[in-house]
């Protein structure tokens, strides 16, 4: 996972996303007139994860089995205000959702960028010839340019339905029906949502779940799509093969050893990325289903952004090496007519 | 899983749907002048099941790792142009698109049976106060019909984005290039993604399976929505809870047992949606991940439209004891008001 | 999955298993003189799969999310006593353990098969130098023998474990008390077992699903072993690597080529592998978990075996290409000392 | 995870697992005669972990997608002969067997706690008559003590299994022949093991990785098996039902809740033990498959942990409902014979 997404979703990330969320709940009820303006200026001022021991959070949490419960008794102290008319869940949804906002952005990123390099790759190589291989054996010729081509298409749908997904704040109070804050209750979603920068839903999401599973099933693509790059380029890369170099990690055992190290990273992340969540959660708030999904989410967005970035890594620093592929067709394929680029041009004009 | 849809996902199934695939292939090549008209009239006349051993096709099917491969052989003995330019791959995944369209119609009619019931309740139920409850404790009092409407949400969202996954015809030839068509490649695969019904990609898609996947992930959606209900059916079917009391059926061991089958068929379906399909598969044709998709779809379709058709069973039938869920309200719950009916109508709008 | 296994594991396969539990019991029974003998031998007679339609039955039973339920129906229709003091799910448990019982010899044998030509390979193979792959890169030299051996480990430690778990009878009544057998329970539950020829267990395992999600994680392992030594075959047989020649499939698309087969169809097997079964059921019997376990160790014990049997057919008609595995060595590893053989020793006494 | 478990499977007690293997590597060495005496001193001095930037090598280890890769450097600075004969991989897999073998201890510890409660609930409670529930309707009358009986055969069950994996040392330098050690090799792996206190292997287990797989299918058991007590208790928990009081958690939003904290944090460990690794590695190391196994055997040590912390907790602190067990039987049940506590017996026999 490269750095800055580490740290967004790391534990101090979730409490901040945490903090920002039980502030926003403060201003947007101040501005319905739900709470009183200068309680709201003091839950905010008091919504800095600085201020805090995020490992002992963590810990309290973790014997509650929801991270949001110390910091709402550290809240209270300051004020009796914070947390008005909400429950736990709501914090925790809503800052999964922020967590994910400013993860998916990195994780965009980075898929836009192994993108690109598919794009200029598939243009750049449209008339360098090298054998398809099927089942790992050559078939046909192809080139390199439309095998790019064919990995751009999966890393934008990948990166198109990851865009797509809605991102909703939470606000049903103790369970989903937001009753304590009676007919302002509405109106105190709108504007939450509105300070948060987060879609508003039409009805508190507590017990379907459809939203996050979505979330993890497109990072999943993300990952996938980025990691058959890399998986492909490492079986390129290999000694008998040898039709491209990736950028290379040294060895501690062997001098001449060139290990393709960010594209086995991309495929290691890509990996990690099997597990569905649960959406079979009991009635409007699962004893356990919930709660798996924190790691799942922190997870699948950083091992979805390792895999953009090391699959991004790797081909920024690929060397293409266009006299071994041709070197390396079979007499057999001698007499299979080499491929038109038509497609490229298909493939560029929809995802370039 | 419902008989139609066992029989659209059976065996005899995927061999119709893999013959449509070589007689639409035909048709296209005839009208693109690439082979004679009564070549293709022969070859569509032999693309029938009726007229082969299912059983016999799929065990050679197996011994060489592609269930095309002895159909093609005998097509090819009906006519020298059968199977003209394809690669087998192109009419397996034609066929898994073809048998997935039909599938995903039957999936999307029992999804949206559930829909129809659940807005139903919703709008029925909004005065039907009942216990909410979370970790499986009673919290604050909700309606049944805010239940109802957030099991709508979560079923119409699985089920639009499963509707919008895109089916797309497959031709690529040996390895993705469609060389052996020359230059009326793309036309011909324009007129046979016209004449399967299918969308028309922008190039083949042998090595890029995000479609597969995305599919997978949306049925996994389907059922798991679909599931939840049933958890929850069976959960408020609690001899001790008794709030809903839905069809039964009977026990081998006790007469008085009523069991809740249909929703136990449903939650044992959505089970069974766990698994992602591997989308890193080597070069131009996977050794090992594309042959995994076979089942891997063929499951999700069964599992997907058997979690939504038992739900479904379910929610028809299901009795709802209003005065039960008043009376199972704990005392520690009077304090609290009753949920507001807003949400209710904000999720008939959007979902209903 | 080869045909016996396919057959045992199949509809009909269950339903006689079903049918032989049934039996059993009834025998146990008259034995412990809990019913009369002659009811045992009508009871007997009547549990003959070919005397029932089992399509009829997978659908009546798939309504009830029950496949034992349309069985005692029947059955008791020929003799009152049928049945007596059992529920369906210690029919359905015991059938999975002798359907397990058969199809698990014919997995091991596969297994065993795979092992011994992995064994006479290392032996035989103990000279043959050939590079050592890391990160798909060429590290240092290492015999195609040591090879062999990790291979053999592999797969014999995975057998192992599978043959190590215990299959026992289930008998527990309507929820695992046996109480409607009176004081007679155990002693029935003793000859029951000793009838069907599996272990007594020290009480009912209704509840408790660790035996199960033992087995097919010991399949999973079997089918992963063997999967390695597939995917192993299928790299060194690229057309650039060549090092053994794999019994090939043809192609429908190309002459010259020389697919891997049956390599591909293991490592597809045991791709399938990969999904846990759940644990947590709900007391004494589960709502979706348990019934969801009947398509998972079908599907385990089929993959496994078709793992095994792929990986088998596979290295019995495998050529090694020993000149070139001298020929691909890199002039890098020059410097590197050959791989001594102490290990294949070790390995051929421990695991040959 | 519980705090001790976190700090062995944590990013530093990896670090000192792997200098822990560095030393060892050394001593054996110098024993064998290999290395000098006063090297092994020097580099056993330099293994400690509070002498390095944990963070920094994490950083650095990832970028190689080899943690040991920045240790190593290091340590060659110390001296010319660390790490002599070894690859990385011999360091990483030694350290997870290390973290394996001291957080295995605290499982297994807080497994046998768990088995503890059950075994003593099994004897106390076997005249406490309760309605045992299938499908979660009840079904007959059962004893809370042949619950807690059934409860304690599952966990001794997974635990045996747990402790039944053997925990090998790993060396074999450069790819698995160990060459670089000449005929020392054997003898230097005997002592390096002796020296961890782990099992010497009959040859090295770089790409057979089946003990891995046993491992964490194992620490999936142990968390089942725990995660289905929990679950059970939450059950009998629900408001209706009252059976049991488990230790509670507070609300934020409701006074009056008793949130079953502990048991939610084991469903919710026990939900994230469901993946599997991947048995298909590519020859001699595998690009992408090995480096998943860290944080998968890492997130299976602390999940089946935190399982099996969370039910003990769960289950030292619970009351036991007694009347209300009595109370809540349905009168359909009268006629049903209370269960016979044989199974008791037997069960503590066994398990106890």
């Amino acid at each position: 996972m490269p750095r800055p997404l580490l740290d967004v979703v790391s534990g101090r990330g979730w409490v901040q996303a945490m903090l920002d969320a039980e502030a926003a709940l403060a201003r947007a009820e101040a501005k319905a007139g739900v709470i009183p303006s200068d309680a709201a200026e003091t839950i905010g001022a008091a919504c800095d994860a600085s201020r805090y021991d995020v490992e002992a959070i963590a810990d309290e949490g973790r014997r509650v089995a929801n991270p949001a419960e110390p910091l709402v008794r550290r809240l209270r102290e300051v004020s009796e205000w914070a947390h008005h008319g909400a429950t736990t869940q709501d914090i925790v949804d809503t800052a999964a959702m922020l967590v994910t906002k400013c993860a998916r952005g990195l994780v965009l990123e980075e898929a836009n960028g192994v993108a690109a390099v598919c794009a200029k790759l598939a243009d750049e190589h449209r008339g360098t010839v090298m054998a398809a291989r099927t089942l790992l054996q050559q078939a046909v010729p192809t080139t390199f340019g439309l095998k790019a081509a064919g990995w751009l298409a999966g890393v934008v749908e990948a990166r198109r339905r990851l865009a797509a997904v809605e991102l909703a704040a939470q606000l049903g109070g103790a369970a989903g029906t937001l009753a304590s804050l009676g007919d302002q209750g509405p109106e105190v979603l709108r504007l939450y949502a509105e300070e948060l920068g987060l879609a508003e839903p039409p009805l508190p999401w507590h017990a379907n779940r459809v939203r996050v599973a979505e979330l993890i099933d497109a990072l999943a693509l993300v990952g996938g799509a980025c990691g058959k790059i890399a998986l492909d380029v490492i079986l390129l890369a290999q000694t008998e093969v040898a039709e491209v170099t990736p950028p290379a990690g040294g060895s501690t055992a062997m001098a001449h050893k060139r290990n393709p190290a960010s594209a086995v990273v991309a495929v290691a992340a890509a990996r990690q990325l099997a597990q569905r969540i649960d959406l079979l959660g009991e009635h409007e708030r699962a004893a356990g289903a919930w709660q798996a999904e924190w790691p799942a989410l922190t997870n699948a967005l950083g091992y979805a952004g390792g895999a953009a970035a090391g699959t991004r890594e790797t081909l920024d620093g690929l060397e293409v090496n266009v006299d071994r592929m041709l070197a390396n067709i079979s007499p057999d394929l001698a007499d299979y007519p080499p491929a038109g680029d038509a497609f490229i041009d298909r493939a560029l004009e929809r995802y370039g």
